[in-house]
Parts: C-alpha cells; sequence; structure tokens
C-alpha cells in the first residue's frame, strides 16, 4: 500500500465532506435569514454531486459567487476548528469499533458452540 | 454550527473511508496470493454499500470472519501510519483551493469585463 496516496485520497476525502458540511451550515443560517435563497441552494446543491467539494464549488462559482465565497470560508473555518482534535478521534474510533467487533463475533461464536457442540472457536482464550 | 456533532460526523467519514482503503489493500494482496479468494471479496464489497465501514464489517464477519479481521488490522496500522499527518494536509489542500478558486474567479471576471463589456446589452436587446 502507497501510504503517501492513501493519505493524500484521505485529503481529499476529508476536504470534501467538510465543503458538505459548510454548505450545510451556510444553508440553515439562510433558511432562517433569506429562506428563498435557502430554496435556492438546496435544490443547487442536490442537483450537484457533492462528492467532489472542488467540482461543487466551481459550479457554484458560476451560479452565485457570494454563497461559493462564504462556503469557502465557512469550511476554511470548520478545518481549524475540527482538525486538530481528529487523529486522536478517529485512531480512538477505529480501535474501538475494532474490539467490539472481536467481541461480538466471539460472542456469537461461543453462542454457536453452545448450540452447536462440535463447531470450532479460534482464540477463544481472549 | 455545532463543532463536537461535526467533528463526530467527519470521525465516521473517515473511519468507513479508511475501512474501504484497508478493504483495497487486503484485496490487491489477495490477487497475488489467492485469485478465487480477491475474487469473492471484490464481489462482496460491491455487494455491500461501503459508506458505513462497521455494517461492511459486520456484514463480512458473518461470511468470512478471517477477512474481516484482517481488514479490521489493517485499517488500524493505516490510522497509526497516516492520521497525524492529515490536519496539516487537509488544511493546507483546503486554503490552496480556496485561493485557487478565489484566482480563477477573479480572472474569469477581468475576462468577462474585456471580452464583454457591450454584450450584455446587446443580449438584452434581442
Amino acid at each position: 500500500m502507497d501510504r503517501k496516496q492513501v493519505a493524500k485520497a484521505t485529503t481529499k476525502v476529508i476536504s470534501s465532506y467538510l465543503t458538505y458540511q459548510a454548505m450545510q451550515s451556510v444553508l440553515s443560517e439562510l433558511t432562517e435569514m433569506n429562506p428563498p435563497l435557502a430554496l435556492w441552494l438546496r435544490g443547487f446543491s442536490g442537483q450537484q454531486i457533492l462528492q467532489d467539494g472542488e467540482v461543487y464549488l466551481q459550479a457554484l462559482l458560476a451560479q452565485n459567487q457570494e454563497l461559493a465565497f462564504r462556503i469557502m470560508t465557512v469550511r476554511e473555518h470548520l478545518v481549524e476548528d475540527i482538525m486538530e482534535d481528529l487523529p486522536e478521534m478517529v485512531l480512538h474510533d477505529i480501535k474501538l469499533k475494532n474490539s467490539q467487533h472481536r467481541k461480538q463475533q466471539l460472542e456469537r461464536l461461543s453462542q454457536l458452540s453452545i448450540t452447536e457442540p462440535t463447531s470450532q472457536i479460534e482464540s477463544a482464550s481472549e
């Protein structure tokens, strides 16, 4: 596995996801302040595939520069705000979920071994 | 915007994406070492929606525990390997892309003002 490429691809996924979150944030502000524009942005963002944040912003820039700039500003604040804690959170999340999966699997297997006394269980001593 | 909720949602997105990358890594190892199993995993992972890494792993655990455990181990290594650099990378990526969008937009607007000083009036009268 190319560590660098995975890191780069993951960066793109996070950037796009934060662009989506920034759009949602602007949308909820607009819903209060400017409902017609909120409706327009919701329609526009529904049509556009938000898989790629940059493609989305390019399309939005051509339609409504002010909104695009606003979303760009919000995503920049967002990344400054939350990114620092994320490595710890993701590491903790994956370790926790892994151990939960392992535990559930052991429980499932021991359940099976009660009902099917001949089935083998691996690493039951964990 | 609830900063905590965004951080939590982003964590889930990253965990799921790293699960997908771990699956790809195991898949490419299997393609060399055990082509029939690689074929099976490709088929299985195509059917399963990999949007949610935990749902995917749960389904895989029920079908092939060894593969699921292997992917879980790989994603744990992966997160330890790449997460540390990601905050800096994402921050840099978003700042860079934002400034590129702003630059392109300015160029586009100045292009418009050079080439179409009268076209708006013309097209309005058409």
